[in-house]
């Protein structure tokens, strides 16, 4: 599928271009696809995710180490499902600028940036798999010519775009059963669809529970220390015009007591087949507090996060850096210095780095912080796992395969294509 | 008790004047006074904490309406007991100006001033308690000059100061007996010597354990919005030298699991008499956690924060300004609009003022941002209450009169000024 015909179906969709973004908006949610392809300019867009909510813009770029490097690895771009088709279109610009060489030459080529392209997260899944699906493409029939490889590319690259659109309806569908007006819905993080290129994960199913004119409240937590909840999702959620209320990340006894939450939403970055759910930290602490109130705990994800093959205790825990949770307190820091409110010999870092440490161990032990990415939430606190693929109940997770699963997508996507 | 005995007690108990701070230090933990009244300059002295972490200073003023504004309500004092007795010492500021004047109209001045003390912060029991408590000194005996006023008013003050010396030190040798060599503590917010003229409250119990040789580890939550637990109690820690492992407020569950926390201990703003106990929004999380994981669960606090005559429903829980929350933000939006990062078409604040709700009605709602100072943690998840006065079971609480009480303290400030 061309631009053209994607455009069309764009628009037969309800998107609209922005010219103030440079990007499709859905006019029914307000939302903006979180990147595009431009073949008639060779420019792939970005929704600029470190601007936002603060500013709302596009960023492009004709230059495939720039869109793997700034785009992805500098998270302008972020959540596994738009990071993955963010790196299909990442090899459709490293082909593009390939000239005067044999196609065995520009394979060659092509297989070193993908290499490139595929290491700028090295923890998303999908980044992976979609440098592995372009490859994979490649592989039927001859290549007979630098264009007819460049077209290749662009063809499978727009496949995969198109696919991510199509599940996520299908999973806004699966989810829609699950939530009635007069809901209080408790989110984490940014499981939206700024996570995708449009309409996926678990706030896209309160959105069209919303626009489908059931009355929702959401509760969004902070998200520490990347703030995706009161960023994004609040943004997200003010966009589609849901009524949100943000909280940090130790008020949720008090917020259920306060709003009478009844229901908790989450989004997964692995769902192994134990049927245990890995996703943003801060998920297991409210999974917890849910079981003990008796309030049933959903997750919403793509089929792409499903792990079959391995137990949650197999699943290592990513530790990001300190500097992340830093970074608030240093912005407070150069703020009160240029206001006069802390004098030349006050630190820069808190805590400066000569008091940390990587250690537990006593000795020397000084202060250390601690910043998993991840925890996981055992499958006796989890209600319902919604997936685009269908709907299941944590132990039914270990029932499903691949060939299965293959064969639902294959139904899904052959469907008229419905966004 | 005037000055020279006070310093000449503070030195027999370790502490030495810290002319870099300018604020007696103790030589064991490294922690300052968080007040001290100058007698021969006539001049408050306040560890400012707005400043820390980042720097150490004192802040001082010989002016009554500063110290109660600037001091007291701006912040640079904060902590329930350390409040109380800087509002003893801006009574003593508010008498020195007064000249010329009778008595009598001396006396009408000071209650005037006394109001506006008391109402610089008006939940905080313990200001308001201070300041009753040095007017109902004056009923006993004539007043006969306004010398013998402001000597009257001063000695009184200086009573305060020393019996939350004394005080604070019972509570540590109180709560000494739960904690052993091994132990991993997770606290939250900052129940410490920083909420106190010094050694008070629950991370005193903590520093007294570890400077008698017991091996400790303790985890500080970040206690969004203020981040008490990340600035100040991180700082109190490491003065002292105890391994200290910062995490954010959603790291609960995920850092039992890692670090093997096996006591929870926090302070409290209040106990009522059905044993609950309202404290730093965050608590109830971490109370349930806890209890799920069967982890023991310690409140440690100064006796004047029982309420005696009321039961935990009565209680009123502030909301506190949204700003708590957005500011951070707007700290990280000055940083990037400085270095480019963001256009002039950036707002200002997130959410900005216009998307802002003060209701939760599903009309006209935007956003709100729901920022409650306490959350109530019901007796059954409490093992033990720790106060000055003696150790209780969250049921036995309700059989404690003011009686009893006033009698125990008696007892304890009448021993030996150890601090």
């Amino acid at each position: 599928m061309n631009i053209i015909n994607i455009v069309k179906n764009l628009r037969k969709n309800g998107f609209d271009y922005d010219p103030e973004i440079g990007l499709y908006v859905n006019s029914k949610t307000g939302l903006p696809l979180t990147l595009f392809f431009d073949e008639n300019s060779s420019r792939l867009l970005l929704l600029d995710q470190c601007k936002l909510p603060y500013e709302v813009a596009a960023w492009s770029t004709n230059n495939w180490y720039d869109a793997a490097i700034k785009g992805i690895k500098g998270m302008i771009v972020r959540g596994s499902q738009a990071i993955g088709v963010a790196g299909a279109y990442c090899l459709v610009l490293a082909c593009i600028d390939i000239c005067n060489v044999s196609v065995g030459e520009a394979l060659k080529i092509l297989f070193e940036r993908g290499e490139i392209i595929r290491s700028s997260r090295p923890t998303a899944v999908n980044l992976n798999w979609a440098v592995n699906r372009i490859f994979n493409s490649l592989k039927s029939g001859e290549i007979v010519s630098l264009d007819d490889l460049k077209t290749r590319v662009l063809n499978e690259a727009n496949k995969i775009f198109l696919e991510d659109l199509i599940l996520n309806r299908n999973l806004r569908m699966n989810g829609l059963q699950f939530f009635e007006s007069g809901d209080v819905i408790l989110t984490h993080c940014n499981a939206g669809s700024l996570a995708t290129v449009y309409g996926g994960s678990a706030l896209s199913i309160l959105s069209e529970a919303f626009l489908s004119g059931k009355q929702l409240t959401v509760v969004s937590k902070e998200t520490r220390p990347r703030s995706q909840g009161f960023k994004l999702t609040v943004w997200e959620l003010n966009k589609i015009g849901i009524p949100t209320i943000a909280i940090t990340d130790n008020m949720v006894s008090k917020s259920i007591e306060r709003f009478k939450i009844n229901k908790i939403l989450v989004g997964a970055d692995r769902i192994t087949r134990d049927g245990f759910v890995t996703n943003k930290i801060g998920t297991y602490d409210i999974a917890r507090i849910a079981y003990m109130e008796k309030i049933p705990f959903y997750v919403a994800a793509s089929y792409s996060t499903l792990d079959l093959e391995r137990h949650a205790y197999e699943i290592p825990i990513e530790e990001r850096d300190k500097d992340e949770i830093r970074a608030l307190y240093e912005y407070e820091i150069s703020f009160m210095i240029s206001k006069g409110l802390l004098s030349e010999k006050a630190v820069r870092k808190w805590p400066s780095d000569d008091k940390l440490t990587e250690s537990e161990a006593p000795e020397n032990f000084k202060i250390k912080l601690y910043n998993p990415a991840f925890d996981t939430t055992p499958s006796k606190y989890i209600n319902r796992i919604i997936l685009d693929i269908g709907v299941y109940t944590p132990s039914q997770i270990k029932s499903l395969n691949r060939h299965d699963i293959n064969c639902k997508i294959g139904e899904i996507t052959g469907r008229e294509l419905l966004i």
